[in-house]
């Protein structure tokens, strides 16, 4: 936790916040923090800054906020991934959130298991969590937005063309790809498919709604690598 | 697994392997191969090419090889890393192998709880056990090679200076740093620290052995996230 994420609720007075929770416990034992100790604070989708601790006990920790500083840039993508399977999503979520994506849709694919899609770690509050320990690891601020389309065809028909108008349209693929195109801040929309790969059918489909097959290499790489490695390499700033 | 490694201990004839381990299990419940199915097989430190079922049972798969194809280009890097949280080792072996990484080096550093030295994942057979797991994912029959280093100022003020020779050396440091450089196939030497970083004595003394400071961009990401982002980042092919 580089940074102390708090929101709305959190605040009890002026400037003030009081926290209770795990953010309590991590301010006691590993900031060890006392009277008068500063921390790095921010508002959930607003500025970060200080917080000076003004008291703290077993219970509760009280921290005067200054808030000055605006998120760091967020990445130009929208990202289209195929559900991982549970164990792998909470990990993702937080890679995600840490690089700077915002915009996240999580869709279905021929090789995603139906199970995946019953997991409690797609509901709403449990993928938030998981994107505030990654924008805690970042010093952000900005929660990025998760889209669940349990439906591929009607996503790719319906909603793809428009989301990939005017931007840079890109699918990771091994078979019949250009070279990964160079590092830019082009407003991008990438898919990365599910452990396996996407099949021919589902890559006309993306093709055809305006995302182009590219590879960084011969190397099958898991998604939780791939994710890192292909951001990292579209794109000039992370 | 999308290839099935095997040594010269599993041969059991002429070109003919007898598997009897999770390898067989994974023939079985997997690729569910009957006899004649078709399978990439390769040999570790050697060849891949094909396997085909002679006979399965319950108890052993035995395959016919032909093996042909040499292994995926090598990065032209020897990797430096603060040994990281067991937990994390495991995945972090796993992503360097699938990536091409042959030389690494595990190494000390004052962040580096001291517990870490004593966990069990640091035997060889623990470590080359997680190492086959990257390569059998990323089609690679050639194993890496692992440097413990226990001492950070020896190894930085004897060893280093050698292998850095001629390298482009690198240390990944977000203070004092210069932007990331291009993608080259330029033969790499690269510095990762532990979460939360080197302390700045640390960074004086590899950037005295021959590793200049850089960054990808402000936001600070976890070591597992670092290593494919950086990585995808220096080489032009993964």
């Amino acid at each position: 936790m580089n940074l102390i994420l708090f929101n709305e609720h959190d605040f009890c007075g002026d400037n003030r916040i009081c926290l209770h929770d795990r953010r309590h416990q991590h301010i006691a034992e590993i900031h060890r923090a006392q009277p008068d100790s500063l921390l790095r604070v921010g508002q959930i989708n607003g500025l970060s800054g200080s917080g000076q601790v003004m008291s703290i006990d077993d219970q509760q920790v009280t921290l005067q906020v200054s808030l000055i500083q605006s998120p760091p840039a967020a990445l130009p993508l929208t990202l289209l991934l195929a559900l991982p399977r549970p164990k792998m999503l909470k990990r993702i979520l937080q890679t995600i959130s840490t690089m700077g994506v915002k915009e996240l849709y999580l869709l279905n694919s021929y090789r995603v298991d139906k199970s995946y899609w019953s997991s409690p770690l797609l509901a709403e509050a449990a993928i938030n969590e998981q994107l505030q320990l990654g924008l805690e690891q970042a010093l952000d601020t900005q929660m990025p937005n998760v889209y669940i389309r349990k439906r591929f065809k009607p996503f790719v028909e319906d909603e793809l063309p428009a989301i990939c108008a005017n931007t840079r349209g890109l699918v990771a693929h091994p078979y019949h790809a250009i070279d990964c195109p160079e590092a830019t801040l082009t407003p991008t929309t990438l898919a990365i498919g599910p452990e396996g790969g996407f099949i021919p059918y589902e890559i006309d489909k993306l093709a055809h709604a305006g995302l182009t097959p590219f590879h960084i290499g011969q190397r099958i790489l898991r998604v939780e690598t791939a994710i890192p490695a292909v951001l990292s390499r579209l794109f000039p700033i992370i």
